[in-house]
Order: C-alpha cells, then structure tokens, then sequence
C-alpha cells in the first residue's frame, strides 16, 4: 500500500483537542477508501500540519480529507523510507 | 526536546542508497549539535524529502543539514503529535 506525507497550512491557533476531532473525522471516514492515517504532526503558532497517511491512491486520500473538510492539495507519495 | 519537520526539494533521481549516503552524514554530524534524524521520507519521482528530526533548537537542525551539504530553509518545529 502506498505511504503519503501531506501537507496542510492555514492551522494556526488550533488546539490540540480541535486537531484530535478533525483527526477523528478522517478515522471515521477512511476505511470505506481503504485509508489510513496514521501520524499527524502539528504546530499552532506555524499553522503547518503533517499527516502520514497509507492508502491505495492519491486520490483516496485526498478524498477522505475532502469530506472530513480540511482538504489539501500537497499529497505527496513517498516511495523511500529510512 | 523540540521534533521539527523539514521539507527538502530537488531530491530528483535519488535513489534508496544515495540518501542513505546523504543521511549518514547527517547521523555522523549530529552529536555535537544534540540533533538527532530519526525518520526520512522521499521519492526519487517528486524529489520531495521530509525528515522527522529532534534537537535543541531550529538553528541546530538547520546547521546539521548544512555541514552535510543538503541545507533547507524549511524546518518545521511541530509541537503536537496524534
């Protein structure tokens, strides 16, 4: 299965409770796309997050960050681990 | 300690054992700074790399990268993990 770090802007101020319920959102949603997302990393004075997410298509992921409303159009497929 | 994420571009064509070499240098460099690169994610398609990386400060991480010839300007402290 294909591995995604995503990037989304525009977070600043958001709580680390707000982040677990948008977080929630995309767990609710994922598994119909085959989706998982795994870590999330986040900064509230940058606005900058991270997700490393799992899942069968780039469009799957952007997908279930679509309906769970904080889409992002940086996803990018990592082919190499270290 | 501080995590940050970092963001490289240009990693072109890299392949597996190229930034195996490139992170090496990283690991031998360092020590002295308190930095420790723990994560990398890149693809050889995008040429996109993040670094999952904790230190003592961004100054520290950011010279890391530099004495191993791979600067970036952007380094990311995240201060929330899910």
């Amino acid at each position: 299965m294909p591995t995604f770090m995503d990037v989304h802007d525009g977070f600043v101020g958001v709580s680390k409770e707000q982040l677990l319920e948008a977080h929630q959102r995309d767990l609710d949603l994922q598994g119909p796309e085959g989706v998982s997302y795994d870590q999330v990393w986040s900064n509230p004075s940058t606005g900058k997050v991270f997700c490393l997410v799992t899942g069968p298509s780039r469009e799957a992921v952007v997908r279930v960050h679509e309906k769970a409303g904080h889409p992002t159009d940086q996803v990018y497929e990592v082919a190499i681990e270290l």
